[in-house]
């Protein structure tokens, strides 16, 4: 045996993600915009429901449970409850048994498990490979899972107008009809997204179609309205409309375990024998990836689910947490108008749910970074749940300098079309150029 | 959208497992043989110490815990205590930082990052891709995780003679020999395998020759003699000799809690830059895949490992189950040889550990499940913890008859290393059809 490494040629991968860049300032002025979970009104401590805390005690004292082995597909009582919370306990898909649910590691995992569902088993045409589409601001994480599970081609598609900060409907639209035949496309929480119903039904008749197939991502069930049924209204259009589709789903935000690993990946199809064999090739690929997921979670989020009581207190809870998040919204919008911050900043209260796109150009995001030591995504999107009453007015100062600073109108974003830039096949994220 | 699924090419996949048979069968007298786990003496209940117990109980009171995300690589607290515990706290490759781990999904996401890894890095030929050796009782769950981490070379390895019934290491070092150089050898259970050390250098010796490169697999430290260092043993050797190598490390066996999906994967290498970068590899990978591991297994594994008490009561634990093992051992040996069964039954105690070779011949396997509602392996191979004073007479009567009825000397195995069918490359077993 040599002294040479055998794995000379691994390169080291970049981190650039806003919480570890973040982690290592040493500033005492540093905020983070750009936590993926949600935060409580102190810095830096996650938000959990009072309730999950009190079932998180009470699990580990049952009896009756043991810690055997999961199946593969992870634990019905929890599985079903995740499903008929998001499609509705009377959704037709669900009575038909034509819908079920895999609990996975997470969203992450319900993401990955259907991409790679999806390129061994989906295959539109014959010939090529299916294209897949991913809005904009998730190419950076969506792409990567999906580039990992196999797909080569992978493009954006972008339903917010950067310069007006507004929602960009029409474009959406053309760009869906332009799109190959039988194309997947990522809906990332939907209900954050800023279209109207009626505006939903339109992508849905070019969806149908194109024969495009819906994979949604919904990682934040009732925190765009606080109502769960209205954030689900969407997927649910879906359903209805006879789509066959997968849904991510995952609980970490909304019931503040995030250590714990719960997701649950949703298979909408035709009939059950269908349903059927999907869930065995996905049980399959689990078995050789995970073997089962982890039960404490699932446990948790179960009990919450199917008691009553318990689950009118998270529901309550979530309430109050979206409340806050409105809040946020409006005193960040009044305090840029009463700085005077040039341009409109009524799309922080237009827009609903713990992401939000400032509407700031990647050099103001870089005057944030290292002038200010605040640090968000280079696309501009901030968790509005990193504000809180500690660091409102230094943020919005911030931005106040960051905007009347760097105002060049140079740096906006390209809206146009035909801008091959903009509509570059296989954007390849950074973080995927290991493959 | 047509009424036809675009899913209809989607094969059932088959599940042949001894515990999913068995969990159909009504019959009252249906035994398994083929638990994953340690069973207790009562039938179908789970082994786990009493300290993991109370721990687990403590875990969730404990205020300075949150439920934030761990890092994508897991908590240093239990990946340091775990890779002490089986490369040992003074190992130079720990004591020079080159020898590193990662908390992963239990240990089918440790061999699964590890082969996915592997896949993508390990290039020894700039030719040809690496070939995969696997021991014949493994090819079936590991030849599975390797193939579908896109390995295509996968052979098997022989070190059981079954016809001798006794450990073949001449064959073993033979095929060694014979494996192209550079091939990736996957070490399952090394204490259990029966080798004496004195043999196992001589492995290590050709390995260090061919440059093959050591992917160990070790699900049960401490089970194969009751002793931890002792079950360490060869794969310290392998680190003294400065091999490279992963080792996938899985605590469901020996803590008891199998659905809290604990595992390790230990890295070591020549040097500390080298294990950042691999680790940065990883890290980017399971960001896409499972985001990172959950966190209750992990802490309560840390907290038993860190804590001398909890530790030492732990540990005793673990000698109580490696008495009951070898009194299922002594007693069914005794057992068979009472009724007179045909056959040497020494290699019963020969053997140690979990896993056992009970020796018998397909057909006598397919008697004993048809006949007698007994699952067990195709291979033969048995779960000694599946056996309990209720079960071991009808165990071993119906073994006897299993013997007595079918003693075909047609169908024993073929010892023949120019056997064709022994030696088949790419013996990518029915699991892994759909790919």
């Amino acid at each position: 045996m040599g002294t040479l490494s055998v794995f000379l040629d691994v390169p080291l991968t970049e981190t650039d993600l806003p919480l570890d860049v973040y982690r290592e300032d040493p500033s005492p002025k540093k905020v983070c915009l750009g936590h993926t979970g949600c935060q409580t009104d102190c810095p830096d401590e996650a938000w959990i429901p009072l309730v999950v805390q009190r079932v998180l005690l009470k699990i580990p004292q049952d009896p009756t449970l043991d810690h055997e082995y999961l199946p593969h597909l992870g634990m019905t009582a929890f599985t079903t409850a995740a499903m008929e919370l998001l499609i509705g306990k009377d959704n037709h898909a669900l009575l038909e048994n034509r819908a079920g649910a895999v609990q996975t590691v997470g969203g992450t995992g319900a993401l990955w498990i259907g991409a790679e569902f999806l390129n061994r088993w989906y295959k539109p045409n014959d010939f090529a490979p299916a294209t897949v589409y991913i809005s904009v601001p998730q190419i950076g994480n969506l792409g990567c899972i999906f580039h990992v599970a196999g797909f080569t081609n992978i493009c954006t598609y972008h339903y917010w107008d950067p310069v007006n900060l507004t929602v960009n409907t029409q474009g959406l639209l053309e760009e869906l009809q332009n799109a190959p035949d039988g194309a997947i496309v990522s809906l990332h929480e939907p209900a954050e997204m800023g279209l109207t119903p009626k505006e939903w039904e339109k992508v849905a008749a070019v969806m149908t179609a194109k024969h495009l197939f819906p994979f949604f991502d919904i990682e934040a069930q009732g925190l765009a309205s606080g109502n769960l049924d209205r954030d689900a209204w969407v997927l649910r259009h879906f359903v209805d409309n006879n789509f066959e589709l997968l849904c991510a789903q995952s609980f970490s935000k909304i019931f503040g375990i995030y250590d714990e690993r719960v997701g649950n990946l949703i298979v909408v199809t035709k009939d059950n024998e269908t349903l059927i064999r999907i869930h065995s090739q996905m049980a399959e690929q689990i078995s050789m990836v995970w073997f089962c997921p982890s039960s404490l979670g699932g446990r948790v989020i179960a009990t919450v689910l199917r008691n009553p009581a318990l689950r009118y207190e998270w529901q309550q809870s979530l309430k109050t947490l979206v409340k806050r998040i409105m809040l946020i919204r409006e005193k960040l919008k009044e305090k840029l108008r009463i700085l005077g911050t040039p341009g409109s900043w009524e799309h922080l209260t237009a827009q609903s749910g713990v992401n939000s796109f400032i509407g700031l150009l990647p050099s103001q995001v870089d005057f944030l970074a290292k002038r200010k030591h605040i640090y968000l995504l280079p696309n501009g999107q901030i968790n509005i749940c990193s504000i809180n009453s500690r660091n409102l007015n230094y943020v919005a100062q911030s931005i106040h300098e960051a905007v009347v600073s760097t105002t060049d109108e140079d740096h906006r974003p390209s809206t146009d079309l035909d801008d091959p830039a903009r509509n570059s096949i296989n954007e390849v994220p950074t973080r995927c150029r290991f493959r």
